[in-house]
C-alpha cells in the first residue's frame, strides 16, 4: 500500500475574525468590553475535508495566521510540525519576570509563533480526525479520562450581560461587588452546571474583602469543594503571603493560590514564607511560568507548584502533553488557563485534558459567561454537567460549525469598534477615568 | 459523519521469540553470546491490518506481552494509552543508583510496564499508520528531518561473526582487541556505511589501553568526526576524571564521555573535577538516568549533560517526545541508546527520531553487527547510507515482515540454549572461568 503526495495535503485557509457579546466582568486588568474577540479557522484538504479551531481574536492573532497562509498551503496536515516546528527556545523575551504579567493573555509578542502553531495544530487535528474517524484526544496518544473537570470561575462583575445597544444579552448573573453577592453568583453556577470546584478571581477589591470572600465560599460550600483564587498578580509579597496565612485553611483541601504576585522571584519569596509558617497551600500560574524556559528558574526557586497549562498559548496540545510529563517528573501540579471562548476552544481544552494523564486539578473555562446566542457551533453550547464536559466519541473535536452563526459573528466584529482586548479603557469609560492597571496595587 | 466501536479494534496479539546471530563483541557486561534475542509483535486489528514491531527478547519479554494479551484484546489501537497508561511515577524502585547499572538493558524489572507498553504502543501505531496511509512519524507530530543519523558503534571483539556449529557467520570485522585493529574495524565501518561519528564501546581493557583507542582514532578521523566513549560503568570516579582529562580534546567537538562511573552521585563528582579543571567534556548516559523519576536529582546535581533516550524502554515514542522537551528546556543534549537490534526496531529508533526535534547527537545502533541472514525485514537489511537513514513515506514503520525469515529466526530460538542474555556467563565459558562483572573494575 503506497500512497501519493497529496495524501491530507492542505489546501486553503479561511481566517474568521468574530466578536461575541461578554458580561463587564473585573479582573486586575480592568474590565470586560462589551464584546469578546475570537478567530475561528478553517483549514481545508484536497478532498474537501475542513478542520476547524477558535483561537485569540482581533486583529493582531488574525494577521498572524494570515501572514503565515502561504507556508502551509500544500503542507500534509500530518506534517506541520516539520514546516512550523514551534521553537520555543528561541523565543525572545525581554526578561523572565515580564512574562505575560504585564500583557492581555493572547497578545505577548514573544509567544506568536507558539499561539499560531496551536491554532493551525489544533486545525491539522480536527482535519485528520473528520478524515480517519478518530477523536482529536485519541490521535494524540488515546484518552485517559471519559469526562474533563471545570471549576466554577466567578468574578466581580458590574450589571449587564454584555452586548451594546440593541445587542444586548440577557444579565443571568446580576451584578456582584460584594462578598455576599459573589457567594450568590457562585450557588447559581454550581447549581446550574454541578461544579466541584471554584476559582475565584480576585484583584479587583480590597485584600480584606477578597478574604471575606473566600471565607464566605468556604462558610457556603465546605472543604469539599476546593477553592482558589487568582489575583492576577495584583499584590505585593507581604499582602500575598497575608492573604496565603488568613486562607490557610480555605486554599488547602485541593485548592490553590493562584499568581497573587508578579514574576518568579516574588512568587518564590511567598511560597518561602508561607513555608516557614508551615502553610503549604500551593501556588499555581498562568503569568509567572508561561512558557518551557521559565520552567528551570521556577523549579530551582520552588517559586511555582501549579502549573496553569493552555493549548492556546503553550503551543499546541502535543506541548501540553510534553508540559504535563514536564510538570509530572518534577512533582508539579498541572491545571488549566482560559479565556473568554466559545465551544471550539471548549472542546480543544477537553480533548488535550483527555489525553493528558497529569492533570491534577479541574480545568478553568469562561463559557458559562458566553451566551447561547454567539455560540458558533452547531446544535448550540456544549453541556456541562456534574462540572463537566463528556469528551466525545465523534470524530475530530466532535463539533461542527454553524455557519450562520459565524456570518453573524463576523458581521459583528466588523461593526463593533473592538478590534483589540483593552481592559484599562473600559475601566476608564466606565468605572473611573483615571484607572490604570498598577502592578503591585496592595 | 460517525463511526461504531469497532474502528481500529484489536483482534489479535501475537509474540515471537526470535534469535538472530551475534558476533563475540565485548564491553563491561562481559561477552555477547553467539546468538542475540528479539521479541517480533504482530497486533490485528478487526478488520485484519496488522502492525508489527519489535522488543526486547527472550523468555521475560515475551512472557510480560502474553500476560497483557487479554487485557489489550478489543482496545481501540488509538486508545491504548488509557487502558495501559504507562505510570511510570508508581514504578518501585530499590534506589535510584541501581537503575540499570548492575543489570543487562531490557531485565530491568522497574521498566518492565514501559517496555511493555512500549512495545504495544509502536505496534499500534504502526497498525494505524498503515491503516491511514501515514508513516508512524508523522502520526506522533510530524518529521522535522528527512534522514536520520547513526554513529559507527566499534567494540573489542574476539574472532567470529556469530552463530555456532553450521549456522556461523561470516565474520566481516576480524578479532580487534588492540587499539590498531579498533582504528581499523572503524575505518572498515566508515567506508562501508559512510557514519560521521564514532561511539566506541569501552571498559574492556585497561583505560591507558582504551585512552589510546581514542587518540588513535582522532588521529586517523580528525576533529571533524566526533568520538565518544562508553566505559558502562566500569571505573571509579578517579579513573574517569583521569580519562576526562587524558581525552579533553579528543572527545570534545561534538563527543561526549558516556557512562563512566556508576550512579548519579558519582557522574555528578566527575563532572564537578573535570569543571574545576575547565574541561567541559559533557558526560552522557542511559544507565544513571533511565526513567523520569532519575532526572530530577540528575538536573540538581548536574550530573548528566546528554540523556540517551529509548523508546523501547522509556515507554514508547511518546514518551521519548516528552523526554525530549524535558531535556530542551533543561539544557540536555539528547542522543538515543541501542541493543543488539534488527530492521523493525532500527526504522522505528529512526521514526521516533524524525519526529523528535531536540535530538542533538547522531544515534547509536548495532545494526551492523548484524548479518542479512537473520533480518526479518522483507527484502533484507535497510540501507545506512551517508551515516543516515532514510525516514520513509511509506505507510506505519514501512517495513514489512517476512515470514520465511521469521520462521526461521524462531526455529533457532527454539533450537539453542539462550533465553536471556547472560554476557558473564559467556565470558567464563570462552575468555576466564572466573570472570566476574566488578563496578567499577578500575
Amino acid at each position: 500500500m503506497y500512497f501519493n503526495d497529496d495524501h491530507m495535503k492542505i489546501k486553503d485557509l479561511r481566517v474568521h475574525s468574530i466578536a461575541l457579546a461578554d458580561p463587564p466582568l473585573r479582573s486586575s486588568y480592568g474590565l470586560h468590553a462589551p464584546y469578546a474577540l475570537r478567530t475561528i479557522i478553517e483549514l481545508e484538504s484536497e478532498d474537501g475535508i475542513i478542520g476547524i479551531n477558535e483561537t485569540y481574536g482581533g486583529e493582531v492573532p488574525a494577521a498572524a495566521l494570515r501572514a503565515i497562509r502561504e507556508k502551509i498551503i500544500g503542507v500534509d496536515a500530518y506534517r506541520l510540525t516539520g514546516v512550523l516546528n514551534p521553537d520555543m527556545k528561541n523565543r525572545k523575551r525581554p526578561g523572565l519576570d515580564r512574562s505575560q504579567t504585564y500583557l492581555v493573555p493572547g497578545e505577548n509578542p514573544s509567544d506568536e509563533a507558539s499561539r499560531t502553531y496551536a491554532a493551525l495544530e489544533v486545525a491539522c487535528l480536527d482535519l485528520i480526525g473528520r478524515a480517519t474517524g478518530t477523536p482529536v484526544c485519541d490521535l494524540i496518544g488515546g484518552r485517559v479520562r471519559d469526562k474533563v473537570s471545570f471549576s466554577a470561575y466567578p468574578f466581580y462583575k458590574h450589571a449587564g450581560g454584555g452586548g451594546e445597544g440593541s445587542d444586548r444579552r440577557e444579565d443571568e448573573y446580576g451584578e456582584a461587588l460584594t462578598p455576599e453577592a459573589l457567594v450568590l453568583q457562585v450557588k447559581k453556577m454550581i447549581s446550574r452546571y454541578g461544579f466541584g470546584s471554584v476559582k475565584f478571581k480576585g484583584g479587583v477589591l480590597d485584600p480584606d474583602l477578597e478574604i471575606e470572600t473566600v471565607k464566605l465560599m468556604y462558610q457556603e460550600f465546605g472543604p469539599g469543594v476546593p477553592l482558589r483564587i487568582d489575583p492576577n498578580s495584583a499584590w505585593t509579597v507581604e499582602t500575598s503571603v497575608r492573604v496565603g496565612k488568613a486562607l490557610s485553611v480555605e486554599l488547602s483541601n485541593g485548592g490553590y493560590l493562584e499568581d497573587p504576585t508578579a514574576g518568579i522571584n516574588n512568587m518564590a519569596s511567598v511560597r518561602k514564607q508561607l513555608k516557614a509558617m508551615n502553610i503549604d497551600t500551593p501556588l499555581a500560574s498562568n503569568v509567572a511560568v508561561t512558557c518551557f524556559a521559565d520552567i528551570p528558574p521556577s523549579v530551582a526557586s520552588d517559586a511555582v507548584q501549579i502549573i496553569l497549562c493552555d493549548h492556546h498559548y503553550w503551543g499546541g496540545m502535543r506541548q501540553v502533553q510534553h508540559l504535563a510529563k514536564l510538570a509530572e517528573t518534577f512533582n508539579i501540579g498541572l491545571s488549566m488557563h482560559s479565556n473568554s471562548h466559545l465551544g471550539i476552544s471548549l472542546m480543544a481544552m477537553a480533548h488535550v485534558a483527555a489525553a493528558t494523564p497529569h492533570l491534577t486539578y479541574a480545568c478553568d473555562t469562561h463559557y458559562p459567561w458566553q451566551s447561547e446566542k454567539d455560540e458558533v457551533v452547531a446544535g448550540g453550547k456544549i453541556p456541562i454537567q456534574g462540572g463537566c464536559v463528556t469528551v466525545p466519541e465523534k470524530p475530530g473535536l466532535g463539533v461542527d460549525l454553524d455557519y450562520d452563526q459565524l456570518e453573524r459573528g463576523k458581521s459583528r466584529y466588523k461593526n463593533v469598534p473592538y478590534k483589540k482586548r483593552d481592559d484599562e479603557a473600559e475601566m476608564r469609560k466606565h468605572v473611573d477615568a483615571n484607572w490604570k492597571r498598577v502592578l503591585p496595587r496592595w
